[in-house]
């Protein structure tokens, strides 16, 4: 393959043919046998164990336990719930036989484990020092997709799935917000460099079963948003379909109240098309598998002093906590090298050649771009350390920047429509699920979510003209 | 609950209802709502982490790279390779509908993953230079189970899967070997306190579509065996039937030489069975969710100064790297509580009432039993560590002593028989299929392995009379 072949589409061009080029040639993913799932890769895979160990490491601390359900539900768990059903139903992967034979019940391949997870919750508590229940799932679950796209819509993906139970409404809404900010929200910003907007789902919105749903959206590069993570508020509607009840203080018996919130690999595909550029993948530095590249150059790959150098000062960077890669691949130019790496996304390239060896330099340079620029290889962990924390924060700030210049706040129905073209509008809505349906026919674009920080207004809706719901601004966009 | 009812069946006088209970009363799973599956509750999840994060460490520091393969294959990819569809088809859950349509080919619920990894490999390798590929999957698979058993044979387990290519036989043995002796062996030996012997399967007992099997081989408190994990040579049988070819230095087109290794959730039934006793579980310090219980004592649970004292003294020990936790459960007394942790197999409990506030004291009680003993508590970390340690020994000499005192080498069929009904027997052995069936129709002893360190020997078949085939006695025992 040429560094030409390994080019992409340029953002401008077309935007969709960028990210699924560049997902395959970065080879974070290939596709998969069946149609709608995704093979992912060796470096697609350690991004999200990176992502997963931050989030798990947050879901302990924040009192969580993890615990894994069989994957395999009978159809009758998920008819309990009507509107869980109905959400679900027509997703749904089924196995009939097993074993050689037609089973009598057929199940389910789990797109969700609120179902089964309602059945044992309901097995393990019996009274109010049961609660708050407080478990976590690292799943796998198939939910079949009509538009896949990998990363984002995946016929199979891996999550997180949280799943709590509390003795009323006010614990059960600080679990579903605690999970929002304090997991969601920080994984998010600190190590995606997302600056992900928190809010609440409108009713139409709102997941299959749920009372009320939060949720993070970011902004892609295209303008449209990504829903990143949501966190639900199930009421006592799961505590009633499988009987989820306790016995308080007083000797009541009670329905607990149940929350759930998930966040899936599909945060993947929002690293990449909030960061990405024309060169390819831009990823955040606590995210990436590799931080800095060291590539040897020089004739012959600058010989084998180059090579034992750079494995070296590699040795050097992995003491002081920076994960750095040496790319010795002896068949390949150094030029190629570097599209390869730029074209992957490594934040920092350090070249080392025979030049370097005497003189205890190496050079730097920066995907973001810039003048590359000699280093001392003594100084390198520390100087590379602060050049990893400046290039993580100029990540957020710049998705800041951007999500911020194309955010429109508008009472006019023509600003709206050409807001919503190329990014979020802020603007008044009457709260109707058949506005929402009128306004997505006209321009496509959703409600995303109700801001939880916004001011107070009031006024009427930028559709049809009806007093105006919620008492703040709405943020609509195309989504993903 | 009473401390009566949480006790269990002594193993004297039912071993499996004792193993049957224990796991349900220790809370580390619960029946799944389809037969055979199971539900891994918090408890024991957190050992299967435990476990996994010492796998994991061990398959990257030998330069395996993780990765992720669809759940559902099409159900032709099985078929390519034919013993291995013969090994699994029985087992096989087979999605038929998907989307709420009839699908046009079935799909099926992985039971392991050589056939979709055989056939990204096929797409991956062209050079010798993309040699060897070193990969690991975490993931669930699916096998239906005919007789089913919490941890040992669950409709769905977890585990990781190695999956590797290489250019030569020489190399795939070499990583075989590596996986058993680097991987396996030193997480049950080291972590689990299994001391396990390593060995070969005979032809009759090798993985679906292998050409060698290596195993690790464990023994029961019962006496029986359990395959702790293997590692299988598939010489070039799945690259022929997806394609792994590689382009040679000369330029020849070669088939690659791949290999598969496994370790699941059934290592936890090994560990329940290899230590527990007629109290409950024992478990390892290194795989122990708990490593030490602070019990408050005392009326009133030793009021409010005692929790205190308990929770720093917990903060202490955490410091030190020591597993803490403090049970302040307000309804239970001291004595349910013992009772309680020695089931679960805490070894180390402390306790801590009024009269150790001021005498900066606790009373150490082990797991193993003997008189408790004062200690202070500013001397407790470094104290625990060195019981820890001690535990962790003791467990692995006395399954060592067990195993040593119930294995029996013999050249006589009534000593034969009376070894394999109470442990394992050391035999020679003709090699045949026919005359391994026949031994287990005798007796329900099966070949558990060729054991790698053992005497060369020469002689006649304990069962038939012909000539002994390997060289060297195979061990024989009943399994799991």
């Amino acid at each position: 393959m040429t560094a030409d072949e390994r080019g992409v589409t340029p953002q401008g061009e077309d935007f969709s043919a960028w990210y699924n080029e560049l997902v395959l040639k970065a080879e974070l993913v290939d596709r998969g046998p069946v149609r709608g799932t995704m093979v992912i890769r060796p470096y697609g895979y350690r991004l999200w164990e990176l992502l997963q160990s931050d989030l798990d490491r947050r879901i302990k601390e924040t009192g969580h336990q993890n615990a894994y359900f069989p994957l395999l539900i009978p159809q009758s768990y998920l008819q309990r719930e009507a509107e869980h059903v109905e959400g679900f139903a027509p997703e749904l992967a089924v196995v009939t036989h097993a074993g050689g034979k037609l089973l009598e019940e057929p199940l389910v391949v789990r797109p969700t484990s609120e179902t089964v997870i309602g059945e044992y919750m309901a097995k393990w508590i019996s009274s109010h020092r049961d609660l708050p229940m407080l478990l976590n799932q690292w799943a796998n679950v198939v939910r079949w997709e009509l538009r896949p796209r990998m990363f984002l819509r995946t016929t199979e993906f891996l999550w997180q799935e949280g799943h709590t139970a509390h003795a009323d409404e006010a614990d059960a809404m600080r679990e579903t917000t605690l999970a929002l900010d304090e997991i969601y929200v920080r994984t998010a910003r600190e190590l995606a460099a997302m600056p992900v907007v928190q809010g609440e789902k409108t009713p139409g919105e709102r997941f299959a079963g749920a009372v009320r749903t939060l949720t993070i959206e970011a902004m892609m590069r295209d303008g449209r948003a990504l829903q990143a993570g949501t966190s639900h508020y199930m009421g006592t509607n799961f505590a009633r379909a499988f009987g989820i009840q306790y016995t308080g203080v007083d000797g009541e018996r009670s329905y607990a109240h149940t929350t759930s919130w998930g966040m899936s690999t599909r945060i993947i595909g929002g690293v990449i098309m909030t960061h990405g550029d024309d060169k390819g993948l831009v990823l955040p530095p606590r995210l990436a598998p590799y931080q800095v590249v060291i590539v040897p150059v020089g004739r012959d790959g600058g010989g084998a002093e180059v090579i034992t150098a750079a494995v070296a000062l590699a040795r050097r960077l992995a003491d002081a906590g920076i994960r750095a890669h040496v790319d010795s691949r002896p068949q390949l130019s150094p030029g190629f090298k570097f599209n390869d790496w730029e074209l992957r996304g490594v934040p920092l390239r350090l070249e080392l050649g025979p030049r370097d060896l005497a003189a205890g330099t190496a050079v730097l340079a920066c995907r973001l771009g810039g003048a590359k620029e000699p280093v001392l290889r003594d100084g390198a962990p520390a100087r590379l350390a602060d050049e990893l924390t400046a290039f993580q924060d100029l990540l957020l700030a710049r998705a800041t920047a951007f999500r911020d210049s194309h955010t429109v706040t508008t009472d006019e129905w023509d600003d709206f429509t050409a807001a919503v073209a190329v990014g979020w509008a802020r603007a008044l809505h009457c709260g109707t699920q058949d506005c929402e349906h009128e306004i997505k026919a006209a321009t496509g674009a959703t409600a995303r979510c109700i801001p939880r920080e916004a001011d107070q207004e009031s006024g009427t809706c930028i559709r049809c003209g009806l007093p105006a719901a919620y008492g703040k601004r709405v943020i609509f966009g195309r989504a993903y």
